[in-house]
């Protein structure tokens, strides 16, 4: 059940009791992503509850108190919402450990080692990212340099690991963690021109590995097409946060 | 073993080859002294070596790519360091949890509401923290009632698990990873003058936790006190950072 884009004014939703995980979730958002593609690889049952970020529910604060997504709601702990993507992400890895395949390495050292991977796409590859594409006097100097020398690091770590995937033969969490960015790269061309793209030959095994996500089943079920994203990105410069632009077609494939 | 201070132009360390953890740190970092809490906590010996981050050592950035302290070299493990002091401490906890103690609660549910509490201390606490100390053009507006606010937070909370720490009847991961900026918190009084204290009736919990924690044998390992945070403090805003204010005192205890 996918409830669309509750608002200022609505009522928390109705949902059945039937012991299935709730998110609480925003389409276009990236760290929510994070967690869809986390429940998805796992195959995990939940109902996704899409919230209007620019005219938050009121009820929403009581389920995250710093108003954000996303957040997830667990059968029989109701009352307790636990948020924030990388914890909610380390959550369902720990508490589904026992049916599902694992996402982090088993031995603590090489899983630290993924962790710091993770963080370290926050601020080599997330925030040049942002501040491209949210540059409002130009593109800041440096912003694009930065970017590609933080997909060097990627670029290079898959290379010395010798696997299709950060995860080895399957995805695993760094692939998941960072996928959700990599989906967006395209909507660089908004700020950079149509022409921008990835240098085949600089980052090689990125791009092989991104056509291979692409077709990976929990990517599948979250994916949005650079055309949409794109259509979302100039709704938010406008100011209009246009969360809807999915609603209608939740049913069907997102990547046409 | 404990080495001093090591700068641009120094040769690396060379330490025995005796099995023990190698910590990167410096003395005043509350980030480091994370690390160090937890190693002293689970009582695995290591040697800690102080780099001066003002001028850092050219070997340095093979250890951390960012520069930066914590890191931690383990012992048949040579060539890669971790670092980020969250993962440390959680890669500490795991790769340590037969022998030791556990810090982090058992049930992943309650683990995350740990974690989340850990990431909420971050924003709410240590930003306005750091904004009140370190502003150069008057105390930013809010910044007071913001910090007040954030440990409003973690007083209710205390309250609510009735317990003498968050970790329950001893010390745990919520309690080691906040306390290295509860220890600073009189350290405000040098942007607000000697007047400045906790609200006793506001923050009683806490300040009751405070008086604990200050006798706990891993925190005892590396408190300083208030006169010494101030003077490598002022150093600091005098563009000095005068890393050995507490070299020479490396073996006595630091807290007068």
């Amino acid at each position: 059940m996918q409830l669309d884009d509750l608002e200022k004014g609505s009522s928390p939703p109705e949902l059945p009791n039937d012991g299935k995980l709730r998110l609480y979730s925003m389409r276009f958002c990236p760290y929510a992503q994070r967690v869809h593609l986390m429940l998805d690889a796992k195959k995990i049952p939940y109902h996704a509850i899409y919230i209007n970020l620019s005219e938050k529910p009121e009820w929403y604060f009581e389920k995250n108190p710093l108003g954000k997504v996303p957040a997830l709601e667990i059968p029989g702990k109701e009352g307790v919402t636990l948020y924030e993507s990388l914890v909610l992400s380390d959550y369902i890895e720990e508490a589904y450990s026992a049916q599902q395949r694992k996402l982090y390495p088993t031995d603590p050292f090489r899983k630290a080692q993924d962790r710091i991977l993770i963080e370290r796409f926050n601020g080599a590859v997330i925030s040049p990212y942002y501040r491209i594409l949210f540059s409002t006097d130009g593109i800041p100097p440096g912003a694009i340099t930065e970017f590609g020398t933080g997909l060097d690091i990627f670029e290079k770590e898959l290379k010395a690991r010798g696997t299709p995937y950060f995860g080895g033969d399957k995805p695993g969490m760094i692939d998941y963690m960072i996928w959700p960015w990599c989906e967006r790269v395209d909507l660089l061309k908004f700020a950079l021109g149509d022409k921008y793209e990835l240098d085949k030959d600089r980052f090689g095994q990125l791009l092989q590995w991104r056509e291979l996500m692409e077709k990976d089943d929990a990517v599948k079920q979250s994916i949005i097409s650079t055309e949409n994203h794109t259509k979302f990105l100039q709704s938010r410069k406008n100011g209009e946060n246009n969360y809807d632009i999915l609603a209608n077609d939740a049913k069907k494939p997102r990547l046409e």
